[in-house]
């Protein structure tokens, strides 16, 4: 199969192009590599090796920065942006520049220094996502932030140079443009239709059932039509919201489930690949974006794929998505 | 230093932030391996490998598919697109799709195995500069395309399969996501002052002269104020046109000569790095683009770089232009 297909809500083409795909299994791999745990900064005993925690669920009769938390939340110590200062517009020559000012935290997901999603508890999963969502909260006060980005590296090859599981958190003075991609899709879909593209997007998966990879009561997993790479699934709740701190506490659950199954399965098709999530949210000064609706993207890293992507924006992915979910179904 | 600068062209956001920076050589590198030359299809006497050649730059007494060709123009043997059949335009469920339709041609820049750009002679790299051009000339008559993307990827890690030095070109019936980007704000920026944007960074770049790694007569090669990537580099011709294929003989010299200068001093500033380039040109159905100007994007794969970017669109780039340029400037 070769075909060219459009993403519904930025627009942008892809290529499928299988005739010289691989078998799934068959990829290049990168290696996840595990780091020394007696040296490992974020696991229990070693609290003193980071920036005290800025919050952390962990039993009342334990003090800060000692062991006994479940999910630990702290500032990087290499921050790419500074928290304290003003957010100051300038131009420099022709051109335009803010000062660095914002937000960059470190959610330390578990102690367990080298279980992936699926392997921890339920509750743990439940309590880290709860925490991007009380972290949302906390910063969105903060009027200098328009815009929070939460994602994970995991592996050396996706950008994280710790192993031991952990999400990064971003807090912004302006929308990064591929949200603003999606907003301004979403926005001319809704002036089109009068409906939300992604509830469109839902029923349309639910209906021809060759992208659905699982579903619950509350989310869906669909390895998206116009998917940009082998193996990209993307959640997203069943209800309407523009806003990820809007979930409920029960659906908090039925994200923590699904995002386990999907891990599991990614781990099994591709042999525990390197791979980035993230979080797609509204603006925080945004309250009520009838067209948006939040969900999260998880795109595995595959060696050899997306090489040439870098510079063009355009993607060609040797997977059907047709042909990832089937294989992600079964096992 | 830490902050937020934005691309003039597309208004995206990007942040310089050093205070993790590592020296330039002291970057994670990534090997750039050479194939066996025994068995590589790229070299003379192996032409009967490859599809039969569209155009080569031979000696009149060598007949087609043997020795003696500076650069070879073949169809590529694993196509992502077909170039037989119609353009359709169809509905897919709620999406769009286009039949995969499309030119996907090899370069294959010299005979010899192992160079890179700057270590051949000036005319091998004129006669690969003149292929591009002739390229789009005839490509430009098949009325179903609409872009003509011209690239290379070098190493494994920027995408490359084979290491003997080629570039690819990829017809296509629409116009890439970046590309459009670019076009609707160099459109916007001339709609407000009547000028090339291009143009304009130009002549800011020569002026504050912090960012112009070298130029010549016709072309400038600039860091970009905001890159997106550690060393990224644009060459620009000085001479305000839309389209590459315009390009005079000249002038195809002057970029030759700016082209190997650039490439010696990126193999040399980060030890023969994996990289990718990219012409950025415009479409094809519009003649006289006066608000666009063509230029290459030169992008070197620095291990560790880009694994948040990939999801996020977000780049966070550790080295300041400024620092780049001054580096390679004294090499």
């Amino acid at each position: 199969m070769r075909e060219f297909r459009r993403d519904l809500i930025t627009g942008r083409w892809i290529i499928i192009s299988t005739e010289r795909a691989k078998r799934p299994f068959a990829f290049m791999k990168y290696p996840r590599e595990i780091d020394d745990v007696n040296t490992c900064p974020f696991c229990w005993g070693n609290e003193r090796f980071t920036p005290p925690e800025i919050v952390a669920y962990r039993p009342q009769n334990t003090p800060k920065n000692t062991p006994g938390w479940q999910v630990r939340t702290i500032p990087n110590k290499y921050p790419a942006l500074r928290v304290e200062g003003e957010v100051i517009k300038s131009a420099d020559g022709i051109y335009d520049k803010i000062t660095g000012i914002g937000a960059h935290e470190v959610i330390i997901e578990t102690p367990y220094h080298d279980k992936d999603l699926y392997q921890l508890e339920l509750n743990n999963v439940i309590d880290i996502l709860r925490m991007y969502k009380e972290r949302i909260e906390d910063l969105k006060r903060d009027i200098r932030f328009e815009y929070i980005l939460i994602f994970k590296n995991c592996g050396k090859y996706a950008g994280a140079t710790l192993s031991h599981p952990h999400s990064q958190l971003i807090a912004l003075p302006m929308i990064p443009i591929i949200i603003k991609q999606e907003l301004d899709g979403a926005k001319k879909y809704y002036e089109f239709k009068e409906r939300c593209i992604y509830c469109d997007i839902i029923n349309e998966e639910l209906k021809t059932n060759t992208r659905v990879v699982t579903e619950n009561e509350d989310f869906i997993a669909l390895c998206p039509y116009a998917s940009r790479f082998p193996f990209e699934v993307w959640v997203l709740p069943k209800r309407h919201d523009p806003m990820y701190e809007d979930i409920q506490y029960n659906e908090l659950k039925n994200l923590a489930s699904i995002m386990k199954i999907i891990n599991k399965k990614l781990n099994l098709a591709l042999e525990n690949p390197p791979y980035n999530y993230l979080l797609h949210t509204s603006p925080l000064k945004h309250n009520n974006l009838h067209y948006y609706h939040w969900h999260i993207e998880i795109i595995p890293k595959l060696s050899g794929i997306g090489g040439f992507e870098w510079g063009t924006g355009f993607y060609i992915n040797p997977v059907e998505p047709e042909e990832a979910t089937k294989f992600l179904r079964e096992l």
